[in-house]
C-alpha cells in the first residue's frame, strides 16, 4: 500500500425529500447565492422551484445563471465569474449534474483570483482558495458532487481539461433519487458508465496489497452492475436509483484510490471525443474502455483475473490466466450492449479516419497512464481498437 | 435504502512516516495545543519524541496530559477539562489508540461548555461546540480517530457510556501502521473484533435494500479476518497492519451505515464488562457477538444467511436457512478461537454469577438495539448464552 492522503468533507443529505434540508445549510452561513444550473429541466420537474422557495426561507439573496451545457463551456464558466465577482457572490449553488457541478467549481476558482481562469486548468496556477460550492444532484454520474475535480471544456481550442483539489470538493451535496426518476434512459446508463469508469481507473493499476479499496472497489462495481440491470427491468425502481446515485458519489470521492495509484488514460482518450465531437462524457467512456482493457490486460493479468473472478464470477480454475482475463472483459462488453450503450467508435456514430487527430490532441500535455503509459502511437492503437 | 446524513471531514495521513505531516497540519493554526496520551509506551517506541519535535517545528505551546486508561475515566477527563480552560488550548492532540482519542474528546467538547460533562454523556445535553481534535493514531480499534462518537467510563458510578456528534469528528488523524507493530498480540487481535464489531453493528439490521452498505461491509470484514490470519503467522507485515488500520477507520466513520438502522445492542451488553470488572472492550466484544447472534438471528435469518454465504464461503445449497445463519455464526467463533481471543465469559475470567447484576446496569437508561429490542430478560439470557 502507498503512503495517501484522505480528505473528504462534503456534508451528503441523501433520500427522497432531502431538499428540505437546504434552507439550513445554508441559512445564517451565506447571504449572497449564486444558482447555476443546466438547460431548464429542472423548471420542468420542479427542482428549480423547490430549490428556489428552500433559498427564500434562507433568506439570501439569489442570483442566477443557467444555460449549462453536458462538457461545461469555458466561455460560461467565465461569465459566472464576472458575475461572481460583481455580485459579491459566497456561495455557487449547483443544481444539475456534472456538468453544471464542474462549471460550478470553476466558477467558484475564479471568482476569488485575478489570474485567468483557464490557466489552472493548464497547471500554470495553482489552487489556493475557493469559493463554497453546493450541490443539488440531478444525475448520478461524474460525482462531482464530492470529487477534488472539475472539467472544463475551452471551445475554442477544443481542448477538455482537468483542475483537481481538495478545495473544490463541496461543501453539501442533496442527493434526492427521485430527481433522476425521470431521466431519459440514455443519460442513466451513460451515467452508469461514468460511475464505473471512476472506479476502473483506480482498480486497474499495479499498486499491490491494496486488498481493502480492492474489495470495496469490487463491491461497488457489482452493486451499480446489479442496481443497472434492475432499471432495466424497473426504471422508476426508488432503491436501484439510491443504489447507483450513492455509488456515483464512493466511486469518485477518493474512498476507491486509497493506497493506491490511479490511471485515467481512458478518460484522456475520452475527453478529446468530447472536445472534438461533442460526445457524451459516459458514452466516450463506454467506447474507450473496453479498447483500452484489450490494449493492456497484459500489463498486470493479475488484477484483469482478480476483476473477471470476483466481479463477474469467471472460473478461474483449468483455464489460463490470459483466458480469464479476456473473459472478464467480455463480460463487461456484454454488460455495456445490455444496458444499450455503444461499445464502438461506429456505433457511437463517431469518426473513424481521424485517429492521428484524436491522438495529437490527446497527447498535447505529453503521454498519461499509469498501468500502462499511453503515447501518441498507443492512443492510436486504441482508438484503432475502438473502431 | 433510509434516508441519511453523512459527514465525515477528518483529514487522513496515511501511511509510514506520516508524522511528518503534523507540523503542516498544526502550523499557523493552532497556539496552544494538549497533548494527550496513555501509559507512557509512545515514549518508549519513539512517536512521543518525533510527535513533539513536529510541535515544536510548528511553533506551538505544549501542555501534557498522559496517563489515560483503557476504559477512559470521567475523572481524567474533568482534569482535562480544568487544564485547557486554564491554558485556553485550542487543540487537543490525542496520541494513542481509542481510550486516549475518546477522552481527548470529551475534553474538547467540555473545554467550550459550562454544563458539567457527564451530562452530555447522559443526554441531558446537546453538543453544540468543541474544540478540534487531532489524533496520531497507535491502535487500531475503536475507529475514533474518524468517528463521531466518545465512550467514557464513570468510575463512580459503573457507568460505560457515549456521546456522539458530528462535531466530535477528529480534525486530522495520522495513521502510521508502522506504530502499530510493536503492539502485543493481544491487543492487536482484541482490536481487530473491536473493527469488526463496528461493522455487524451496521450490517445485522433489519433495513431492506441496503446493497451497496451491505457488499462494502462484507468487503471490510473480509479483509479484516483475511489480514488478522497474515498477522497471525507473521506480526510484521506492514501491508496486513495497513489493512486492518485503514479498515478500523472505514468500519466506523459512518460509511457502512449509510441508508441503515443500526443496532450497537452487543456494545451496550460488552459496556457494562467493562464499567463492573475492568474488561478489555475488544475482548468483551468477542465474548458478547457469538452470544448476541446465537440469540437473535431468527429475527433476520436472510442477513444471517448472506453473512454466511459472502463472508465464510458457506454453501447456501440443500442446506436450510436455519443451518446456513448457524454455520456463519460457527465460522466466526472459530475465527475468535484461531486469534486467540475468549469467546465465553469463562474463558474471559469474568463471573459468571452476576447476570442480573449486569443486566441492571445495561437497562439502565431502558431497552436498546434494533435488530431486537433487548430487555433485561433479553440481557440476562444473552449473558447467560455467553457463559
Amino acid at each position: 500500500m502507498k503512503n495517501f492522503s484522505f480528505y473528504s468533507p462534503t456534508i451528503i443529505k441523501f433520500g427522497e425529500g432531502s431538499i428540505g434540508k437546504l434552507q439550513k445549510l445554508v441559512e445564517g452561513k451565506y447571504e449572497r447565492v449564486l444558482l447555476h444550473y443546466g438547460g431548464g429541466s429542472i423548471k420542468k420537474n420542479g427542482v428549480y422551484q423547490q430549490t428556489i422557495e428552500q433559498l427564500e426561507n434562507a433568506g439570501v439573496e439569489v442570483f442566477e445563471l443557467g444555460g449549462v451545457k453536458p462538457n461545461p463551456a469555458l466561455s460560461m464558466v467565465r461569465e459566472g465569474i464576472e458575475l461572481a465577482k460583481e455580485k459579491k457572490i459566497d456561495l455557487v449553488l449547483a443544481v444539475g449534474g456534472g456538468s453544471v457541478i464542474d462549471s460550478a467549481k470553476a466558477i467558484a476558482l475564479g471568482a476569488l483570483s485575478d489570474s485567468d481562469i483557464w490557466d489552472f486548468f493548464l497547471g500554470k496556477e495553482s489552487v489556493e482558495k475557493v469559493l463554497p460550492v453546493g450541490v443539488v444532484l440531478t444525475i448520478p454520474a461524474t460525482g462531482s458532487e464530492a470529487s477534488m475535480g472539475s472539467v472544463v471544456t475551452n471551445e475554442d481550442k477544443n481542448q477538455k481539461m482537468s483542475v483537481n483539489d481538495d478545495l473544490l470538493r463541496p461543501a453539501f451535496a442533496i442527493m434526492d433519487p427521485e430527481y433522476t426518476m425521470t431521466l431519459p434512459r440514455e443519460q442513466t446508463f451513460a451515467g452508469v458508465m461514468d460511475i464505473l469508469s471512476h472506479i476502473f481507473e483506480r482498480y486497474f493499476t499495479h499498486t499491490e496489497y491494496v486488498e481493502l479499496t480492492d474489495r470495496l472497489a469490487e463491491a461497488t462495481i457489482k452493486t451499480v452492475v446489479n442496481n443497472a440491470y434492475k432499471l432495466l427491468e424497473n426504471p422508476d425502481d426508488y432503491n436501484a436509483r439510491a443504489e447507483i446515485m450513492l455509488s456515483g458519489t464512493i466511486a469518485h470521492n477518493g474512498l476507491l484510490g486509497m493506497g493506491r495509484e490511479d490511471d485515467w488514460a481512458s478518460h484522456q482518450l475520452g475527453h478529446q471525443l468530447s472536445a472534438l465531437y461533442g460526445a457524451t462524457h459516459g458514452v466516450t467512456l463506454g467506447v474507450i474502455f473496453p479498447a483500452w482493457m484489450k490494449y493492456v490486460y497484459r500489463e498486470n493479468l493479475d488484477i484483469f483475473n482478480q476483476f473477471a473472478v470476483n466481479v463477474f464470477g469467471v472460473s478461474a480454475f483449468g483455464n489460463t490466466q490470459e483466458h480469464v482475463a479476456l473473459e472478464g472483459i467480455r463480460h463487461f462488453e456484454e454488460f455495456l450492449k445490455e444496458i444499450g450503450l455503444p461499445r464502438t467508435l461506429t456505433e457511437a456514430g463517431l469518426p473513424t479516419n481521424e485517429f492521428e487527430r484524436m491522438a495529437d490532441l490527446a497527447v498535447s500535455m505529453g503521454s498519461f497512464g499509469a498501468l500502462k503509459t499511453i503515447s501518441r502511437e498507443d492512443a492510436i492503437n486504441i482508438y484503432k481498437l475502438a473502431e
